[in-house]
């Protein structure tokens, strides 16, 4: 049986569960591909490291040169993570010939393009299904079983992380803080977690979805970001009494011309199937013109899902190596679609406000509403503070736009009946 | 550019969809194939009956040799649905060499090992996505994306038809009947339900799932079947105070050395995303060693959804034609694992008794399920009919094994105290 060596690049939760996974299965693994699969080398930074797992003696190497000199093998998986030197990795993995996997949305997001011309350049695969959602296939049926489909829109909940701590404010009425540091006590937030909160995490993943939907480049800095540390759980409690549950989505859509990207928090209605995401699951809702709606579920981190993922993308680039067939790595970028103005969107919108407990405070906010064409479909007043004589005033909006809502709530901030604008947040079907 | 022709058999509510996706979008197709895709004939049974568009002179054929022995269509699309002459015209447009895509899942449950074996002789390739849940692409990704993983368990709605009775039932408190009668007026459900309701239909779908997951051939034969028309509205309101919604659920599991392939109503816990399932949606959830849970949710019928699966898989098959690819259809079954008599599966039940309202009849249902080693993790007692003297009894088991709970509920039948075992379902995690 002919022999395709495989060279690792971090063996970290992830590489080493790959690692465990491409070693231990190596039978059942090759009698699928019609070829011995073998994992020759791990780089590592440091080979004292206690890991999950007892490698095989002469595994793990701390010189590259050991994978990307090596001519036996012919793909290299990318598990080191961030930018670089992930990337220059990749790069020289791709320039020596070898075919590429990696879980690497940073990456991908910022260079896929590029690199999967360079891949086609050489004539090898560059896959990286892991990079969005980890263990949910989405990618590829993105590219392959709805290539006869125009995408319409994706929402998407595609990080585990916020998502934990959402659902910990909904279920437990937690403030943001305290779900943040549960999460991080469970090792589902980082020490710091800027990447995952603010949403950057997000729009990587965004980025590299809706660009392989609309077939047009989408970088991470086109899409607008929103994070979700000024969520207050007062709102997951009004939300949830009008009907929703709120969520940190990613949203691309194609409006007209143009195209919407954005990752912010967003009331979902409670009867969506993104609703019912909690915990650090993701989920994948793509709309295309034929086939409806179709939503991915399932675990967007961790090493058993990620490992799952990448050793596919292994099997399917070995048994095209196995069968000789010619490999094109596709990313087919032929429209320019430019992506709208945040202040041009249109959709609905929550927003509650701590108003004085004074009589004609809800026509004042009316008419404000009214002068910037924002219409109301319903308003709760609620909690009379009889200390402070305030109460508060939530109100959701019919669709309008991002720059007469922005306008408005800047107009009702400043009335003297309004003591403050306590939330805004949009509002998705 | 080069040509690649396609032929259709069947030009019905699919059939005209597909083709008129071929025709109207084919400049898009022929680009990212890389190949000209041209839908060349289509084969009809009544050249002068209405279809839903206006397709060109010269399209239409009664001829099936039109199709069969045009050299230049090298793709056929079986749309004719049941097992006969569509299984023919299968091995016809195989022994021909040309590669076929079907949405026939009785053929594919029934025959696809052998179509398969026929096709890798003949070095044509036989795609079939849109057997198993139309717009839902699920064969692809557990044949490639879940590659790596051990599948422990398939629980899924793959049925449009009964769901949305089910879903009527519950939601509208309807009789069966009546729930039925509406899905044949919105066109959901034949006039002749019987290969839906009895969950045929459903058994043909988990038996290609499980083949494929599994590696074993599982026939529809294999798979233990029980309907939906026994039902009443009355459990789904008891079920749903326990905390269950009542689903037709198409079932494979792995349970050591054999595997359990069963669909039947069951109940579902309102937290699992198969009891978010409404209306004609379908929904597979699979769980792999690696993975953990994934489901896939979308439309699991229809012109549009089922014409977006049937294109992709002739733009898979046209993209290999068009690269020189060597194509190797596969269906692994290289394993042979017995299928677990129905008498010996584990599982809780919930059953509901018309008892009379006299004093010891809860002592008596206690000691007989005890005896049979059945044991109760829930009960409750409800609408006392003041006319009649009866109660109804509604219990929830442990898990216990299917032989004794049938022995318990037959003995529990004869008891002078039982007016009648009104109901016996299956619960699944």
């Amino acid at each position: 049986m002919r022999e395709i060596g495989v060279g690792l690049l971090g063996l970290g939760v992830v590489g080493s569960e790959v690692a465990h996974v491409l070693l231990d299965r190596s039978a059942r693994l090759s009698e699928q591909v019609g070829a011995s699969v073998t994992l020759k080398k791990a780089l590592v930074r440091d080979l004292s490291k206690q890991r999950p797992y007892a490698f095989p003696a002469g595994l793990l190497t701390t010189n590259p040169d050991d994978i990307f000199n090596d001519p036996s093998i012919s793909i290299v998986i990318e598990l080191v993570g961030g930018e670089q030197p992930a990337l220059d990795y990749m790069r020289r993995a791709i320039s020596g010939n070898k075919h590429v996997v990696t879980a690497n949305k940073e990456v991908i997001a910022k260079n896929g393009y590029r690199l999967l011309s360079l891949a086609t350049e050489h004539q090898v695969d560059l896959r990286y299904e892991a990079s969005v959602c980890s263990g949910i296939p989405v990618l590829s049926p993105l590219q392959q079983d709805l290539a006869a489909n125009e995408i319409q829109a994706i929402h998407a909940i595609v990080n585990g992380t916020t998502n934990f701590i959402l659902t910990k404010m909904a279920k437990e009425d937690l403030p943001y803080g305290d779900a943040l540091r549960q999460a991080q006590d469970l090792g589902y937030a980082e020490p710091d977690p800027t990447n995952d909160v603010e949403g950057i995490d997000a729009a990587y993943k965004l980025a590299i979805l809706a660009s392989l939907a609309f077939h047009t480049p989408v970088r991470p800095s086109d899409v607008y970001r929103e994070g979700i540390s000024g969520l207050d759980p007062k709102d997951f409690t009004y939300a949830h009494e009008l009907g929703y549950a709120v969520k940190l989505l990613a949203i691309a859509r194609q409006r007209g011309a143009a195209l919407e990207t954005r990752v912010h928090p967003a009331l979902t209605p409670l009867d969506n199937q993104l609703a019912t995401v909690d915990g650090v699951f993701n989920a994948v809702q793509i709309d295309g013109d034929l086939v409806g709606t179709l939503v991915f579920y399932g675990r967007g981190a961790g090493g058993g899902p990620t490992s799952s993922t990448v050793v596919a993308d292994v099997l399917t680039i070995a048994r095209n190596i196995a069968m000789g067939g010619i490999i094109r790595p596709r990313m087919e970028l032929n429209r320019r679609i430019p992506v709208m103005p945040m202040a041009d969107i249109e959709t609905r919108y929550y927003f509650r406000l701590s108003v004085m407990d004074q009589p004609g405070v809800l026509a004042q906010i009316g008419r404000v509403l009214g002068e910037h064409r924002v219409s109301i479909s319903a308003v709760i007043q609620k909690e009379l503070d009889p200390v402070a004589q305030t109460a508060q005033v939530v109100i959701l909006t019919h669709p309008s736009r991002e720059q007469s809502v922005q306008s408005a709530v800047g107009e009702l901030a400043a009335l003297p009946l309004i003591n403050r604008v306590c939330a805004l947040i949009r509002v998705e079907h």
